[in-house]
């Protein structure tokens, strides 16, 4: 944890803030805070700034925040994933919120089991956790807004403009010879990323995509499980970004 | 597992090879392969090809192996990684197979903790299963050589030309600005990239690599955790390689 997320309810207009649980072990059994210590403090949503300790007893920590100024900037790769295993899913959310990614949409595809939806990670809190995790090992306070669709068609046909806005709209699958750097040359604002299940996208759904604005990319020959890519394609769309 | 791999030693003159175990258990569980099936298959540093199942009897696999050719080539990335702690380098390793390394040297830090050593994984056949699954995976047979070396003084200093060769030499940090791809303007023939651990290399090792020909890049500001860095920096390596 290299960032001590708050939430904003935790924190009171004069800036205290009250922890119990996972955050405050943390502190006293990690960090091995103590009264007076000070820690890097970020809002969810909202600015980085500081925590003094004030007082640290059992699983409790009374916190003075110094928390001002502008949220750091929405990270401008998004996602739309084939929704993965669960064991994969809970391995790719957290590193994917640590190497930033705005929007995530786990969507169906031909080649998703349908089980993959009943898994716990996408009930309550659980995708939320994750994220978080992410968030406070990359130092970063925004929390990536992730959609779950069922049906992989009207997600592409009717709500893209809706969730990406005017990104530029890769397609990501073995057979497309082009980079994501060769198919980026000139510099958009945000790029969403379409990435299948390990078996690959149906040619149906390729289809479906390019008619959408999709232009294909990959990654060469290798089969990769859905978090090796995803983190790939994520650092290369960061890297085409780039300001020159 | 996309590609059934087998030791050299597996398999006979003729070409048969009989299997128990995991990969047996794989073929007929997973695979669902009955007498007659043809899974691809590969020899473990040597060329792909296909392997007839003749007989499957509870955990026993009779096969009849058609491989010949030459191996795949060595990826052109290698690694000079500080020892993560041992459940991130246990995910590490599988997924660095997957994605490409030729050859891995894992690496004492000043900010890595003695016990990491001690991992279990670290031991006998520990890596290598790792390292073997990652290749099932990606349809590669080209097992990364995996060194362990428990000073980083000596193995920058004597060992570089011996494990890496003339590769180009990269050091990632988050105190460099430029990207893997702005740094390799000339395209090499090989780059090894040397990563710290999560809390950076201190400012002594850095001096130490830059003064042995290694020159810095990041990945911005973000703190990523050691295998997330390590995907993202090998995928913009693989990258920096590719044909023009």
């Amino acid at each position: 944890m290299n960032l001590l997320l708050l939430e904003p309810a935790e924190v009171s207009a004069e800036g205290e803030a009250v922890l119990s649980g996972d955050r405050a072990r943390h502190l006293r059994e990690v960090l091995r805070a103590q009264p007076g210590s000070v820690v890097r403090a970020g809002i969810v949503d909202g600015a980085i700034g500081t925590a003094r300790v004030v007082s640290l007893d059992g699983d409790r920590a009374r916190l003075a925040c110094s928390i001002e100024g502008s949220p750091p900037p929405r990270p401008a790769v998004d996602l739309l994933l084939a929704l993965p295993r669960p064991k994969v899913l809970k391995r790719a959310l957290a590193q994917l919120a640590a190497l930033g990614v705005g929007t995530v949409a786990l969507t169906n595809a031909s080649r998703v089991e349908r089980f993959y939806f009943d898994s716990h990670v996408l009930e309550g809190e659980g995708i939320r956790a994750l994220l978080l995790e992410g968030l406070a090992q990359a130092r970063d306070t925004r929390l990536p807004r992730v959609h779950v669709r069922r049906a992989l068609k009207p997600l592409v046909e009717d709500e893209l403009d809706a969730l990406f806005g005017d990104a530029r709209r890769l397609l990501a699958d073995p057979v497309y010879p082009r980079s994501v750097i060769e198919a980026v040359r000139v510099r958009p604002s945000r790029v969403v990323l379409a990435l299948g299940p390990e078996g690959g996208w149906t040619p149906y759904e390729r289809d479906l995509l390019e008619q959408n604005g999709f232009a294909g990319v990959g990654l060469g020959a290798r089969t990769l499980r859905s978090d090796t890519a995803a983190i790939a394609l994520v650092a290369l769309a960061h890297e085409a970004l780039r300001a020159p």
